[in-house]
């Protein structure tokens, strides 16, 4: 790509990598599939504002095509491992993003995240991702993948680098029809007091590797707040609602015209999406019924925490478990990121102690939309990072309704 | 029924209907089909509460066939008139709770109100219909029609005695996915001064037997606060996409198993939603971003004024015309109701002045979810009733996210 000049603003300096799902204006958003190579008009909203800080693009990066996976290995372009180990995969679908700023390539990469794609590829490459609640960054010029659920993440090695550029990110879009208008509040639970962070009540039945590693998650979770088991039986159901409900139907809205049978289209994007255009309306509104009472049943949660500690994945798969098995893997990957988007929370990716083999271990921390702030703050403490004095929980002014 | 003893509380003295898809202990809940003879086990949520507030249930009253119809004669019990004229019909879906009322058999009565259900019954009747927000007033124990729209509403003679039972209805009930904890706000602008009411700024294309009393309840809006012309273009739109989109196949999920061709199911209902079944869910996902554009596009008119006047419909149809084309007039009745419920308002349905034939002309008063407290305050002093204090609009503590 041409050299730019950086302009004068927050992120001064700082390069970044964009997904091949988010448009860059003269360069074509192929989100995978070779066959898009009309160049972007203009840049997506996101971009432009990241521009007018002060970043520098410098350049699009491979993905599960049209951000259909968590593995990386979807992709025509060829698969992607992760930077701490050829065997392993990278994670996706924003797979060269993650590898883009593992490799210090760029300081901060965007990926998007519907299932976990902007935090599995964080924590299989040791890095810190944001994804923010629904909404609070807009989508226009983004490739869809389902449209109601999509979000735009950003990825860093800090929690600085990527808070500052979160910061930039934010804005309300009155183009994009799913953007909110939403605060960003220090804290989940009204009141004050000690923070609380909830971690599971059961085992999670962990990949060997990860279980010392997560120990040491939940005992370094302690040294910043009260520590409380919790009952997270509904989150790990909606998350398997993303596949076995409706929202398959929203990719083949999506992008379902693009997937015949040809050399460009990933057979198993193609076999997975594919079910989406057997669904029915009903079988829609079943699924959001379903996803109604789990979302009720999730609620007490949040009036006991003002965050909830969760693996991002269970396990780290190799790049030949994947071509094994490329569905069932992928499934698994996305057991406690898939709830997060559908329940309408937020969250933070970030490394964990690493495993004793030294592959990285990726943590998150989760919070109800509108608390991101909140998640950000506290993987800044936790990684020693530099902390921001977040004001006290108080009355805010609203136009609409409570919350 | 038995007499029942009236317990002691603010509804003592008072007697309700409810329309037959509320469950009431004891009796069957037909939702207009014989068929479903077992009789409830209890009360609906909302039906146990006004009893405890001293209401005594009279009985149960006709509808349009599972809440599906605006007309009032899609019924195996018959069809129900309008008491003002035995040739015109008396509105529904919630036909008999509106003539229980108007006829003076209770004092109030309970309707339901997805398209419009409790407000055309209402206006042709010339009663005061209360269209709570969505999730403001429980469904538990209410047979669905679209379950993610579905309301129950009061219907009575006087704003006070409607607003006195609203008043008990609200609560949150968390057995019900869709209850929300709405705060019920006094103004939907923020800040203060006047109050401005919206009316269209295009001709309405109005019954000309409805143009006086809409041109005279215009100059009635005036003597309330500052009347402004805005664009209903979105909303006009979103009615129309109730019955376009996807929304035929909630009903489809709700009660198509109910639907074979059998003498006890009502032809048009059956016709109506059979369309439901053959929906796809990537359609339901194009039915809700467009929704999602149109109600980004009817957003600023909410930062305009406090209320939008509109009529309840732009006719009233005889029982004649229903015969003649028993869907075609029916979808017409809901141009001005259908799209309250899509795009989250809440309504009032109050008389307006009579026609000069001196049949009803009902009129609505529309705001944003949880505004309720504010329209029908407006009600109360435009139909010259006891006004209660609002307080100002002030800082709300809330627990989430801002609107």
């Amino acid at each position: 790509m041409d050299a730019v000049e950086a302009k004068p603003g927050p992120l001064h300096g700082l390069t970044m990598a964009l997904k091949d799902n988010i448009d860059l204006a003269g360069v074509p958003t192929t989100a995978g599939d070779p066959r898009n190579d009309r160049p972007a008009e203009k840049n997506a909203f996101v971009v432009d504002r990241l521009i007018e800080a002060g970043a520098v693009a410098s350049g699009k990066t491979n993905l599960d095509q049209y951000a259909t996976g968590l593995v990386g290995t979807r992709s025509p372009y060829g698969a992607c491992h992760s930077v701490f180990s050829d065997e392993h995969i990278s994670g996706g679908s924003s797979s060269g993003s993650a590898v883009a700023v593992a490799t210090g390539e760029v300081d901060f990469a965007l990926g998007t995240d519907t299932a976990g794609s902007g935090r599995v590829p964080a924590a299989f490459n040791g890095l810190v991702g944001i994804k923010p609640s629904r909404g609070l960054v807009s989508t226009s010029g983004v490739v869809p993948a389902c449209r109601s659920l999509d979000c735009v993440t950003v990825m860093a090695r800090s929690v600085s680098v990527a808070r500052q550029a979160f910061d930039v990110m934010v804005a309300f879009d009155p183009d994009d029809p799913y953007s909110r208008r939403l605060s960003s509040l220090p804290r989940a639970r009204s009141g004050s007091g000690a923070v609380v962070i909830g971690v599971p009540d059961r085992p999670l039945d962990l990949d060997p590797l990860y279980e010392k590693p997560w120990q040491q998650a939940v005992e370094q979770a302690q040294k910043l707040g009260t520590v409380v088991p919790v009952d997270i039986g509904p989150l790990l159901e909606a998350a398997d609602l993303l596949y076995s409900g409706p929202w398959l139907a929203e990719r083949w809205l999506a992008f379902g015209d693009k997937l015949d049978d040809v050399g460009e289209v990933d057979p198993t994007v193609r076999a997975i999406v594919r079910k989406g255009a057997a669904l029915t309306a009903s079988d829609a509104f079943a699924g959001f019924d379903r996803l109604a009472a789990l979302a009720r049943a999730s609620e007490p949660l949040w009036t006991e925490v003002d965050a909830l500690l969760l693996p991002v994945t269970e396990t780290h798969p190799t790049l030949t478990e994947v071509a094994a098995d490329p569905i069932g893997v992928n499934s698994r990957l996305g057991r406690f990121t898939n709830m997060v988007n559908l329940l309408d929370l937020c969250a933070v990716a970030f490394p964990g102690p690493a495993r004793d083999d030294g592959l990285p271990f990726g943590v998150q921390l989760i919070a109800p939309a509108g608390h991101d702030e909140a998640v950000i703050e506290l993987a800044a403490v936790w990684c020693g990072e530099p902390s921001r004095a977040l004001p006290e929980p108080a009355a805010v002014v609203q136009l609409a309704v409570a919350g």
